[in-house]
């Protein structure tokens, strides 16, 4: 038996692992000067194994309800997706749209509409241009790199596509994981998040595939906020064909923990894309709270530190105001005591057991200053510790989201 | 037995009641280039009943716990507050300096320490200047008029001193209620809020006037947000001296609606004070949640999309993406059904019974041009009602922000 090995590759997309197809093309839902991919269709040559998570916002998209059925069944061999408007607060007319989208895409590759998963992301409160999505549909050529193509096609504020694989090789066999994904507004998931499209070509029984997905996106998608609304599109899926002929991957099969491992560093690799891109951002913010007294409560506090817009707007100005960092574990309602508390920012301690220790405020600019800046806080009360992404509050994500339809 | 009657008083402020008085003085906390005041003292003539709320940030400014002793006793004659700095992440150092804080007023006006109530806002991690404190303590001159003063000393990022009164009539009693507040970040209140100093010169019991505080502040401060980031320091309280001569206000007692009323009034004025004077604020938006399942569904719901990062600058860009407002209700964690919905903005209808209502985008821009933004979100689930007030998030606030310290 070989040596389990994961690694990135060059140039990895959705169609990096065998079998996949995609396309795309500017079907004019993107109101843009310039034409712009908008509309795309992602394929597998045989049926797949499909799990996925839905957002937990109870105003949904229209492609949410289907999309949940869908994986339901735990099958699809399609995916059709916009951007350009979200198809949300649309009412039974969005329904009807998004369902005649998935029956468009199913003609037009010859296969049931049951079998093809849709998302919509951009505007919400505005139909879907069905005709616009019809015509598009139909000009879709897929192609084995298409997935570069399709990451650019669901971008809305996005500033840089987000695709990546992993080759992985465990046992005696290898497969490939690739995947797809969007930001950059509206990102504070909770049970999922933005898109995240994922493939992969090895043989993943079902029950396995959902429960490896919720674990990967549980310390990964569900880590990131880039402003604390909760999109009603929110759509992470995995499309798994089978095509590398490896044995089953099952739970506690031999080839389980590294397709687990796998996963969540293709996961996590996402999470930290989308937070780097975040509307207006120019750094990545990184939060670890170690010593809490349970995984949720670690997770909780990141989260709220990541979030809070005094830290995001204090990293932005490399304004050495750790306090604020302190001030967001403190209402984050997880148990927090002062004179027990450390903190870190990059290689600065700034606090030890709740005693402040003397630093250089130049110091901490530099860190803040930095494309990543590494943010720590022991809490010293319990062993669970957790990490979370986020990004920097600049001017210009305000002035983004104040012009965003006009 | 006269009517009731509860009328705003034209440059009413804290020293308004009778037998208060009040100073301040440019300690040199706040390191401007100008001296500011940033110091000031609240003086009641005889012993009050007092009651206060404090933060429920576990991380907490040292005035907190003291403040919490002197609440439990029910009993205040004087209160301290600086700005400049908030006293907070100092450890033992910072307890033992709001001691002394406290100590050193008593002595200058001749009364006991555990009369004097104390405040710090500012800078969080830093220790409170006590050379600065116990000289500028020494300086102060109490006024009748020194609530204006002392209203502007509690100032931060504030651009407008906030303080106002109310003349109340009720039965044979006359009396009034003042006070004076401060934001203008980190304003996400829970329990209690920023500082808001209110005194009045009615005879109230202690329990009732607890009972009262709590009720007003749950539908006025407590219904504010700026940024979601709540402070370590918020604090208020009121100082009942009862010089006014009335009948001791109880539970039940025939004053004690009018005064709810009264406090209620105030209590509501200060928080759209506050909201309105956010950080960069340039409007007030007031979201108003009509037919809630609780009391707690619309308060959450509309607390939710005034704090909505993606609400907030759809309004100050003036950008008709009302979407983002149901979305935001759709994220709270409350009870919505989307085809149960009626949104109006101002005077325009967008969605009645989740079905969209043909609207002038023009009419909706017009609406968040004002600078003050009505939104009403009925759910048609329940009876309960609540209203919410924040400010636009404008590219300002993020300014502010990345400079604070430096």
């Amino acid at each position: 038996m070989g040596k389990n090995q994961i690694s990135f590759i060059t140039g990895g997309t959705a169609t990096s692992p065998q079998g996949f197809r995609a396309g795309a093309t500017c079907a004019g839902i993107k109101k843009k000067a310039v034409p712009t991919l908008d509309l795309g269709i992602l394929f597998s040559e045989v049926p797949c194994v499909v799990a996925g998570l839905l957002t937990t916002n109870k105003i949904q998209s229209a492609h949410i309800s289907l999309c949940r059925e869908r994986f339901q069944r735990g099958r699809a061999i399609a995916l059709v997706a916009n951007s350009g408007c979200a198809n949300a607060c649309t009412g039974e007319q969005g329904l009807a749209d998004a369902a005649e989208m998935a029956e468009r895409t199913a003609q037009a590759i010859g296969i049931e509409p049951e079998d093809v998963l849709m998302a919509s992301t951009g505007t919400t409160g505005q139909p879907l241009p069905m005709k616009l999505i019809r015509d598009g549909i139909n000009q879709i050529i897929l192609s084995r790199d298409g997935g570069h193509e399709l990451a650019r096609a669901i971008m809305t504020t996005d500033t840089v596509p987000k695709e990546t694989a992993v080759a992985v090789r465990t046992g005696n066999s290898e497969f490939t994981i690739g995947g797809i994904a969007k930001g950059s507004g509206m990102i504070h998931p909770n049970m999922a998040t933005m898109f995240c499209f994922l493939t992969t070509d090895a043989a993943v029984e079902l029950e396995f595939l959902r429960t490896s997905l919720r674990q990967a996106v549980d310390i990964s998608l569900n880590m990131i906020s880039v402003d604390g609304d909760t999109s009603p599109s929110d759509t992470v899926l995995i499309m798994a064909n089978g095509m590398a002929g490896n044995e089953l991957i099952t739970r506690g099969s031999p080839q389980a923990e590294t397709f687990q491992q796998a996963l969540e560093q293709i996961c996590v690799y996402m999470a930290k894309a989308l937070a780097r891109d975040g509307e207006g951002a120019t750094r990545l913010i990184e939060v670890t709270v170690n010593g809490a007294l349970s995984i949720a409560d670690a997770r909780l506090a990141a989260r709220t530190i990541v979030r809070s817009p005094l830290v995001k707007t204090a990293v932005h100005g490399a304004d050495p105001n750790w306090g604020r960092i302190i001030v967001a574990a403190g209402y984050s309602g997880v148990e927090v005591v002062e004179s027990k508390i450390d903190l870190d920012i990059g290689d600065v301690s700034l606090l030890k057991r709740g005693k402040p220790v003397p630093y250089s405020a130049q110091d901490v600019v530099r860190v803040f200053e930095q494309s990543e800046v590494p943010i720590r806080l022991n809490l010293n009360l319990g062993t669970a510790s957790a990490t979370a992404w986020g990004c920097d509050l600049s001017e210009e994500y305000v002035t983004i989201n104040s012009k965003y339809m006009t």
